[in-house]
């Protein structure tokens, strides 16, 4: 065991109490009464951070809640520049009564600590600053550049992090980042998250009459918009999955051999699918796998449908106004933009007999990621995940975005790694979530052996 | 002018100041704080046909509002009995501030009374009863034998008539009813309804995962439900106006050439039809005419649409379930009961993969209604409307149902014509409700005049 990873062991103890401390403070993103917690947490990392021997730490001002920022950059030229990502508020903790423990009053039990944060994002942004300071406080000095770049508002989608990632470029450039705030497959399973997908939202709103009339007066003279609506629905994708909007494949990655392969690796049997959603049957674009539709082909879901009488019984109404909220998950290499124009022009050109369409943008929208083939970072993670778990990482792709790893690419045009250790089971956004305390120094040798190996 | 003819001119004034005291009385079915002003009303229609001469005037309580009924059976045994059939209840008169002149306050404008229930149905029951005390008064006897069966909650639907009616059928008994409770085309233009349609409602309910899911997470490998509904709706119905549902159209009467030319005799142009509407476009089944599709073909509306996220902006849920309220409107000889089935074999046919779907009944049916060709009280009525406004009555069919209409036939086994002299142009559930005065005049010769005819 070197040095460094002597110095982790030895003092594992201080650190768990450490996390505990963190952990104690309610930093609660979402909830205007934490604002100052959330600033107290910013001040607790700004202070952790100087401590374990990083320079410039500071907590910056947004528009909403801070950031957190601190370097080391003495390892010369000829080595790159890391920045390591990560998150210190957390979700609300309601409902507090379904809490072994309170949230906000940290114990360790069966080998992990439960409470709120512990495992989404502080045990996890936590590791590489304690990895940071095993080097310098056993060596003096660190294999690699290193910046810091943690955020207040992530749980609430970092609603003032793009204004502020873009306008302080030059505090956050590095060859290489990776993300403190992820996961790993399974307990003794090690992933690489190779994509993510992209995100468009929108709504077609379809309108018959003017105001809602009596089905009995004029009812059979007059299109029906809720009718309407289904036919425009299902004219946008088939009942066996295919998307029928024209264009709205074509700018899609297609998988090769060795990327089917690779998602088909992931363990997802159908029926945990089943299992754990309650659905009746695996369903969805024909031609694919499971794997392969969640996680690397493209969707169209229908998030919400309004229309008409929606109380109880019976109301004869012929409604004016029906509509539909659509989100698209998209994938490499398709535009948020394109797919909505492709939408937009389907359903104009496919609008049923009297009625009219409209179809608008809803908030929210993001480019797929796809992380490059033979992509350095990527590849020196999946080295050390190798090492450490002794099994090669499978490399997933998550159904879901990330909007800070599309904003650190489109600002610094890196691709970020993600490279954390908490698990899907750790009951993240949900009452009694737990960090495992061996993946807590797991990670810790994790980023370590990092930095040793980009350093040489 | 015969005698009883100059009986109401002379007692014109009286009558108006009773409409006027009896349009003063809030007898809103729908409000519990005026039930005793339902009742109060009731009372003042049994006091004012005992005024008028009826016998046996009585207020039978029901299980909610009471009903009314006298009688006069004293024409003899060769002679017709006839049933006529009003409402003294009214619709809430909310917004008050959008009234002239208050709605229980009535006053007499430009020749009509303006206030809440004017022309539905005060002014329009009120007139049989008139016309019974003009013969009454000056001849002392009627042509024909007369029943009264006036209710209180017709505006909520008459949700305890059925079974009143039920248990009551002998006060109830007669060769021919006729209902007070009605329209003409249009002033200057009389009408006969010859059909009403049924009614059947429905909701089907589709499942996908058992609680909302995460689009990110599982999007794209079960099915969206909302998707799925999408489908099966589209599969009921074209979007061009024909119903698809096996067996949907087995039991309809065919309309022979004669009907669709007396429907195609009604005025009501499709220029109508978009401006009050708003709609784009007439549409519907095809090879029907506007009036036939409105008047005298089955429907199938959509009347309500829920599914997932309905509030403001993204969410990027996808749905356990979405569900769609759905009335068939229903022509003879169509029956409630069998559409149901058809809808319910069609969606469990047709059900797309990956998810569940279920069908319920929801409340509210009517068997349709069609008077038989020849009918005796049918042609009475036209004959009379013929020789009062100087031209032959439009032969029209309704796109509503009108319960109470099917409550009677199906109960006394008598097909109820409409003889009533409101228009569909007097705010009857609106603000501003009037009646006209020369309409009320007119109402009254007319039904002594159908007396006369069908007691000669």
């Amino acid at each position: 065991m070197s040095d460094w990873e002597e110095y982790l062991s030895a003092n594992q103890n201080r650190f768990i109490d450490e996390l505990l401390a963190f952990t104690r403070i309610p930093s609660v993103s979402a909830k205007p009464e934490n604002i100052p917690d959330v600033r107290a947490a910013a001040d607790w990392v700004a202070a952790r951070l100087s401590a374990a021997g990083a320079e410039n730490a500071r907590v910056y001002p947004t528009e909403g809640h801070p950031v957190v920022c601190a370097d080391w950059l003495h390892a010369g030229a000829d080595k790159p520049t890391l920045l390591v990502y990560g998150h210190f508020d957390v979700q609300p903790a309601e409902p507090f009564d379904l809490w072994t423990t309170p949230p906000f009053e940290p114990e360790i039990r069966d080998g992990k600590v439960w409470g709120r944060g512990a495992s989404d994002d502080k045990g996890g942004m936590l590791i590489p600053i304690l990895s940071f300071e095993s080097f310098l406080k056993t060596r003096g000095k660190l294999p690699v550049n290193l910046k810091f770049f943690f955020e207040g508002q992530e749980e609430i989608g970092s609603p003032d992090l793009p204004p502020w990632v873009d306008a302080n470029r030059g505090l956050l450039e590095a060859d290489m980042i990776f993300s403190a705030d992820g996961l790993q497959w399974a307990p003794g399973v090690p992933q690489i998250v190779e994509a993510l997908k992209g995100l468009v939202s929108l709504e077609i709103t379809v309108q018959g009459p003017r105001s809602d009339q009596h089905s009995g007066m004029v009812g059979g003279g007059i299109a029906n918009p809720a009718l309407a609506l289904a036919h425009i629905l299902a004219g946008l994708r088939r009942e066996d999955g295919l998307i029928t909007v024209e264009g709205f494949y074509d700018d899609v990655i297609a998988l090769d051999d060795a990327a089917r392969a690779a998602l088909d690796r992931v363990p997802y049997p159908d029926d945990q699918l089943l299992s754990e959603t309650g659905s009746p049957a695996p369903w969805g674009e024909p031609g694919y796998t499971t794997q392969e539709r969640i996680f690397a082909r493209p969707t169209l879901d229908v998030n919400g449908l309004t229309s008409g009488w929606q109380g109880a019984g019976t109301k004869t109404v012929l409604p004016a106004l029906a509509s539909a909220k659509i989100t698209c998950r998209l994938v490499a290499a398709q535009s948020p933009e394109k797919i909505f124009d492709a939408i937009r022009a389907h359903v104009e050109k496919h609008c049923p007999p009297g009625v009219s369409a409209k179809v608008i943008r809803n908030p929210g929208r993001a480019d797929p990621f796809l992380v490059p083939a033979g992509h350095n970072a990527s590849s020196a993670a999946a080295e050390v995940l190798t090492e450490l778990y002794g099994k090669a990482p499978l490399r997933t792709r998550v159904g879901g975005s990330i909007p800070v790893m599309t904003t650190l690419l489109d600002t610094l045009g890196v691709h970020a790694v993600m490279f954390g250790f908490s698990h899907g089971d750790e009951n993240l956004h949900a009452p009694n979530e737990f960090f495992r305390l061996d993946e807590f120094r797991r990670g810790q040798t994790a980023y370590g052996r990092l930095f040793e190996r980009l350093g040489k």
